[in-house]
């Protein structure tokens, strides 16, 4: 079936619903560029402003799946679960979870990606481990995962050419803040693993792509729904980014807290919503025993190992994982502290985040390299008691004036008051098939 | 000052009001290709979605005006006041009305178009004469007018570049629709002309492009306003387009129907909007008299001699003026009679406009020719009494198969009911300085 370009966004600009093969020919087309960009930009504002069915949703995120390589790990007994993050300062949960469920038996073939502006990429922060490669072909991709039930790898360029180009595209158009088309990039991608289970940790507040509970929800709500309708069993759990998740807030430094959380030693919020999520994962592969299993395969060492494992068949050198005074380290360190005494009530992630990324721990642009030794380690979160002088925070960096110049707006992310603030709750809310 | 285009798509997505110098430099940056189709194509939707303000309304256009030659007519001493109707079915009232108003003394530097769907072009009708050529240069353009103070042209390529561009990427990407970008294509192309004044004809029906009184009034308004803020006095009269205009749809039927009118002898509708814009046009102007002056150009032959004189300086044959018969000729005609007798109680212009279109008078799309000889000329309008077997109209045609295949959906325009209808006003409403 055939169909007009322009008829079909007059169709969504009026409120109407596209048919699927009228979606699935929309996008076919684009990615082989007989729809032009003017008129895919001209559909994704008008589904920004008229939003998209569950139908046109599923519809949507099958077309964009089914334009590349789809993965097939049906041969590998073990269910295969991911997990996704829609990104958040100081987020590495990916690091320790991935070898913590694998540890405990479910195949995981993570896919991962880099960062942009004030929020990092487990990739990057991978790539803090010397050797360690995240480049993987198909035939190696599989074999890492069958030998270990784990990888942690870029996506190819063979999946999901659509979404590439259509990111592109909306970036520079001005769509990107549309719940539909976040929704269905990032299951396009997910699906296209060729995954029995998903879960996704969908960030809210000040240092999260979605800003309020409500829009967290919605975005939430649509892909538990495209996972449900595409046989993949999805559970969302919406998570609290109102202040940076851990301590640590770089790269380096953030697989070094990954290890502490792998041996029974993290800060508690790291550990709770890893354990938390690998809960979820377990549950989607059907293995019972849920955090008593978790929590053994820490004890035991086994999901370190795991690790372990999987950096050395990555090519990575595992010793700095045991030693991790072996990780890159900046030449410089910087105390900052409090004014003034009080309660932390204030410990803005975007902030921080944007002054580790200044510091050359992130990049404004995707073309931008990255420092893996410099980053900040955050001493006072929300609820903290602190006495003018104590210390907030630990800047690690490369360069005196590029600190001087950022102090100011860095002393902005702290907030010290008089009462005690409430502080806030880390898992929020679970969306799954049963409540959408 | 420099911008980035995908900020200003971004402020006019969540309702923002673009800055004036932003606004320029993004038509300017489109014109010369530095702002992409696509980022052009998702600005014009979420203005379709969030409109303009008046002070974006004038920007926009004063930035498509200037992205080509600007005329000036100021060394012409007669006042230059210019005509644009908005578009129906058998509106040819440009022709009667541009010579009979020159004949008064204004100066008429009048650029038409041509035909699309439904509608004719003024264009395609003059094209009917032999010989007459709407192509002309910059110079000869200027020579006619200076000493006919009338001149009958098609727009130059130079001239309001950015709206030929922006209109067929809005063709393409589902944006015609949006009332500000409708406006400001219209007056960007009238304000280039160099005039003091302008009357616009907002045709409301179904036979025009704006189908309810709602949305033809805020065209209106917003061309007035247009017009105002940028010095030319814009008086925009709000006109039925209920049943098509005259008698005559086509193209030499239509030039006919025109002389007639400049004779004294036309239609009573199409007499008396012609007299209602040249009125408005002579008020535009400054000249007294009003009605009477027009009554006596037509009186005296001084109207269709002004005509005669610029057909012939544009290179066409003003004997078939004179002798209408020398006009082209369909090689059959048909009668099309009442099924019943009644009332005519609808009589619609569009299933009329697009069953000549058909027939050959019209185009469906813009590279087809015309035959200039074919049309429909309408013996019952609404509100007529007629009996079984009486005409309803008569159909010129050269392809009795076409004609055939048409017959049944020509007669779905017709209705007749036992009960007179109310018939329609010509002119519905005045929108000028002082209503907006």
């Amino acid at each position: 079936m055939t169909f007009r370009a322009v008829d079909l966004i007059e169709l969504k600009r009026d409120g109407g619903e596209l048919p699927a093969d009228a979606i699935e020919w929309f996008i076919t087309s684009y990615t082989v560029g007989d729809v032009t960009d003017y008129q895919m930009s001209a559909l994704a504002m008008a589904i920004y402003f008229n939003g998209m069915s569950n139908a046109e949703l599923t519809a949507w995120t099958a077309a964009m799946l089914h334009s590349g390589d789809v993965l097939d790990f049906s041969h590998i007994e073990a269910k295969k679960v991911d997990k996704h993050s829609t990104g958040g300062v100081g987020d590495k949960i990916s690091i320790p979870l991935a070898p913590l469920v694998a540890a405990c038996g479910v195949a995981i073939p993570m896919m991962s990606g880099r960062g942009l502006g004030h929020t990092g990429g487990t990739l990057d922060k991978l790539e803090s481990i010397p050797g360690f490669d995240p480049h993987l072909d198909a035939g190696r991709f599989t074999r890492i995962l069958e030998e270990h039930r784990l990888v942690l790898a870029g996506q190819s360029a063979s999946m999901v050419p659509a979404d590439r180009k259509l990111y592109a595209l909306r970036d520079a158009s001005g769509t990107v803040p549309s719940i539909p088309l976040i929704a269905s990039s990032i299951m396009a991608k997910k699906l296209a693993e060729g995954l029995d289970g998903l879960v996704l940790d969908v960030k809210v507040g000040s240092g999260a792509f979605m800003k309020n509970l409500d829009s967290a929800r919605t975005l939430a709500r649509e892909m538990v729904a495209i996972g449900e309708t595409s046989n993949v069993r999805t559970v969302s759990l919406l998570t609290d980014m109102s202040q940076p998740l851990g301590r640590e807030v770089g790269n380096a430094n953030e697989i070094h807290e990954s290890v502490d959380v792998l041996r029974g030693d993290g800060p508690k919020d790291v550990t709770n919503l890893t354990l938390s999520l690998g809960e979820v994962m377990l549950e989607l592969a059907g293995i019972e025993g849920g955090r008593d299993l978790l929590d053994e395969a820490i004890v035991t060492g086994r999901a370190l190992q795991k690790l372990l494992d999987v950096v050395e068949a990555q090519g990575g050198n595992p010793s700095v994982l045991e030693d991790p005074s072996l990780l890159p380290v900046a030449q410089h360190t910087e105390q900052f502290t409090a004014s003034r005494s009080g309660y932390v009530s204030r410990c803005d992630p975007r902030i921080i985040g944007l002054a580790a990324m200044r510091l050359g721990a992130g990049r404004r642009h995707k073309d931008e390299s990255i420092d893996h030794s410099v980053g900040i380690t955050v001493e006072a979160k929300i609820g903290d008691r602190v006495e003018a002088g104590d210390l907030l925070a630990l800047v690690h960096h490369n360069s005196p004036d590029e600190y001087a110049g950022h102090e100011a707006h860095l002393q902005s992310a702290w907030e010290i008051t008089d009462e005690a603030p409430v502080e806030p709750s880390l898992i929020i809310e679970r969306i799954d098939a049963s409540t959408i």
